[in-house]
């Protein structure tokens, strides 16, 4: 399957111009942000909440505290909303009515499980480390069995995704393109670094190859 | 009211070495941040979707087209969890176990309703406009009444929120800080610019010294 099923509920938010349904696209993005903000229902109550999260194939893992609530509803199963957006730039217009923004965001469903086996779960915990930075996971100490024990880790299966993009120009009105007026983009960037070393690191031991590619690539 | 109520729902995230409940600290990261993330409730299912806000006083202001569905289903007065977050730096630790990300995050809760009138809404707009970039609002073309009748406005009080916030060194345990590993942070940050002008602005048109400042300030 290399597209999303479109329904009802996920086109709540998809101006149809700006949608796309395609996983190449859609993973793109999930890939590229760090983090995910997660709806779930709780006592008859919506809540949202800011987590890291990683992709592996069609699945999104979320790691945290084994006392964490959020762990514990997701992986009871009930079914949870993900949102993810990417600000690109600001859009400035000749008219106040066509500002925007450039983003690349994307809302999925799914339900978790936890990952019990504590193989997997190392597994997991593995990906998770590497797709925040490549070669970290074998330079650092790795988790002892108590460690591994008082970390929790959940898979959500990806059922349905949907991106929406804005991207380009401003688009003005015709008769509003000849206005004495800037128009055009504000790119936004995130830039990683320059590396501060803690205090207890001592100042012989190099910064590795693995961390200064992360800085250099973002 | 300087703090915000600490209640049962608003914990659920919140660990208690990092939660933090007073106006200024939960306003600031409001006010920096340029999109959250909207939780609500429909046919039962949770729902996220990321949208711009602008804060004024103890309300969140949302905009978008008439026919939005997240815009309606606010407007009908239900409440919504909104989730903001700003990642500052990763945290990159000895063991594998203590790596983390320092951040700022704050999950509000609230319920909207529509600015119906033209005039509460102009300056919701321009409040809007000015807080996205200063100068921006005199500086473009203002909106026809056809434009401002196209544009929903909802305003969402603020009526319970908190605030986390990760920053700092990362944290090692004693037995690992003289291990021969880099930890340290890699700081994130948002940069704007260089501006890059829409083909239909004539390149005789300079950028304003507002939009300049927004450039240098970020």
């Amino acid at each position: 399957m290399s597209e999303f099923s479109i329904t009802e509920r996920n086109q709540v938010k998809r101006r149809k111009d700006r949608a796309r349904y395609d996983k190449s696209t859609i993973y793109q993005i999930i890939d590229e942000a760090m983090f995910c903000h997660i709806g779930f229902i709780q006592d008859g109550r919506p809540y949202v909440i800011p987590t890291l999260h990683a992709r592996r194939e069609d699945e999104l893992l979320i790691h945290g505290a084994v006392a964490s609530r959020l762990l514990k509803h997701i992986r009871e199963g009930n079914e949870v909303s993900i949102s993810i957006a990417i600000l690109d730039a600001l859009v400035l217009a000749k008219s106040v009515f066509h500002h925007s923004v450039n983003y690349r965001s994307v809302v999925l469903f799914g339900k978790g499980k936890l990952i019990e086996e504590e193989d997997k779960k190392l597994e997991a915990l593995r990906h998770f480390t590497e797709q925040l930075i490549p070669g970290q996971w074998k330079y650092a100490r790795q988790p002892t069995p108590a460690e591994l024990k008082a970390t929790a880790v959940v898979s959500i299966s990806i059922e349905e995704a949907s991106a929406k993009i804005r991207e380009g120009s401003p688009v003005d009105e015709q008769g509003d393109q000849d206005l004495p007026i800037w128009a055009g983009l504000l790119p936004v960037t995130h830039c990683i670094g320059p590396p501060v070393r803690a205090d207890y690191t001592d100042v012989n031991i190099p910064l590795p190859e693995h961390i200064l590619k992360k800085v250099k690539n973002g």
